[in-house]
């Protein structure tokens, strides 16, 4: 049983889409969080197979995804796209494995918890519990979607205190949200344009350099939302318990590397002052406001890149919804404000990383 | 009384600020809508005199403003600031001349009109008269900010169809909006970071390449609304004439080069259906719509570029503001749409020349 034991705290580990932008920032956040484990096997498609990755300061030889791949492991952290996580769920949990799954694949089905650790940690109480009895029950865990994941770090503290009835929400997303190729073609793209030469697309239909778009993702023909701003809406309803929240999403795409934005406007259902939304902000794990009116520094994505925090300022009263008349220090209904989080990491790497160790520290 | 009438239907023009990126986007307007001049003169700073800008195929030489640089000039078109426009107005004015002035400097004085052609044409109607009638009496127009220029273009159709009580807008602001400074800073910035050295920030604060950061105007300590945010919302009131059309308005600026878009969600005032709302834009004097959901095919800065027409697209219902069991073509009171429009262009020259086109074609 020692060797079980250990083997519970310090689980095997493994990482599935190992050299994409999320694999790869999921092992720097694994070495930086000097997460317990007790070994580490990556995996990716059979093109990446036989390159090494490092970590803590060794090569790992990255593995071909083969039938039985899941032998000995405890947790795979996802993060090779639904078709992946879809081929691979049943089996792999079958066999008792913890999948924490950066797809979308199972983000919406129900019994399977879709988990911001700040917001909803109890999401994973069944089985944090079952890794801890060592039972070895298998299950899985839903990373929810970047531009979700960032807005609810700022918006699910203000929603426990005062209640959100509504959120205007216009997002400012980086390339990296399509991955290092689309963090590429950013690249080239801009190269190109410097060069004087016109840049070929190949990742996004639209040109990128300095260029913005309406994200990629295919639009609802009915409602005309493209899949990022469903998300952002169904994704808050589930971790928030909630779903009496209103939503407005405007999914854009905007030449930056790997930090989104997020301008959102709130009403709320109890009245607040704008000192009362600072304090929660500021006493909110994992949040950071940065909101210097004189010096007009507030959230960038440059600011959040790298970092563990998101990022929040520009908090003001909405004059829309304010009386005219009233002083801004009359407790009101509603705010506006800029939030800045990191894609690669909060929006994915580091979430995933912080439920396994929520489920394993 | 034929050389004066002769003159004030074929204006003696000066464009003040001549070698700034909106005063040579306003030689190209003038070259591109044929406008029918006398003569034409160009001023600006006098580190400028002395060079030649061409104009339909001849170069002119761009003269410092001296003592009495109004004399046999109609019509100024004023690019070059508010401290200058401020200096200069007065003489001129005095003199017979009809200022047309980009700056912000007379927006907001009572009795000048502050005017976007195809929103309120009636605002000039009195100037228009006098120079039809070759009064001279002079005056000044106050061209709108660029973002309200842009944002009305859409919401003022719709405001005048259904009445917009409200609207919560969000931008993604270009360059070009700081002069051809801001767009040399950000091509500068953009060079560096890709051969690897660190870019020094000189017209902006914030980093600017692969970037983006809340408006460079200073903010109201007490609001928390920067200058930009705050002409966006005044200049929609005195130009919609209805000071009850409640607006939240957070201004970025995005690393594009000279197109601005917004977000905008609006509650109206009568229900619509989208078909409405399409109808209404559709028939709105320069606007285009591009609404294709199928192939995702919506405003960007680049399809605005160097065009006349402000775009529209992303048009569709709110969800937050529409019962969750109601068809989608229940007439509604919630809207979302994407707006993308030149800054440079009917941002300010065009939006100038079109001023002057009115007065004297």
């Amino acid at each position: 049983m020692s060797v079980n034991l250990s083997k519970t705290h310090m689980p095997s580990l493994a990482v599935v889409g190992a050299t994409g932008a999320v694999g790869r920032e999921m092992l720097l956040v694994l070495e930086q969080y000097n997460m317990p484990l007790s070994s580490l096997r990556l995996f990716a498609s059979s093109k990446s197979a036989g390159t090494t990755l490092p970590f803590r300061g060794k090569p790992i030889t990255v593995e071909a995804l083969a039938p039985a791949w899941y032998q000995g492991i405890d947790c795979a952290l996802l993060s090779a796209g639904s078709s992946v996580s879809k081929q691979i769920a049943e089996d792999a949990v079958n066999a008792g494995l913890i999948l924490i799954d950066n797809s979308s694949a199972f983000r919406m089905t129900p019994g399977v918890p879709l988990t911001v650790p700040e917001v909803n940690p109890e999401s994973i109480s069944l089985l944090k519990a079952a890794v801890q009895s060592q039972s070895r029950s298998g299950g899985i865990i839903a990373n929810p979607n970047c531009s979700t994941i960032i807005l609810l770090m700022a918006l699910a503290p203000i929603h426990r205190a005062f209640g959100v009835s509504r959120a205007v929400v216009s997002t400012y997303q980086a390339a990296s949200g399509a991955g290092s190729q689309g963090m590429d073609e950013l690249l080239d793209q801009t190269r190109s344009v410097l060069n004087g030469t016109t840049p070929l697309p190949k990742v996004f239909a639209e040109p990128y350099a300095f260029n913005l778009f309406s994200h990629n993702s295919a639009l609802d023909p009915v409602s005309g939302l493209n899949a990022e701003e469903l998300k952002m809406i169904h994704e808050t309803h589930k971790i928030l318990s909630d779903p009496s929240v209103r939503i407005s999403a405007t999914c854009i795409r905007v030449p930056v590397m790997r930090a989104h934005c997020e301008s959102v406007n709130i009403t709320l259902r109890s009245p607040a002052t704008l000192q009362d939304i600072h304090r929660v902000l500021s006493q909110a794990k994992g949040v950071e406001v940065i909101d210097d009116r004189a010096n007009n520094n507030f959230p960038t994505p440059l600011k959040a890149t790298g970092g563990d925090n998101v990022l929040v300022g520009r908090l003001r009263v909405d004059p829309s919804q304010h009386s005219p008349g009233q002083s801004l220090d009359t407790p009101t209904l509603g705010f506006d404000m800029f939030i800045a989080g990191d894609q690669l990491r909060k929006g994915a790497a580091q979430n995933a990383v912080q439920i396994a160790q929520m489920l394993y520290c």
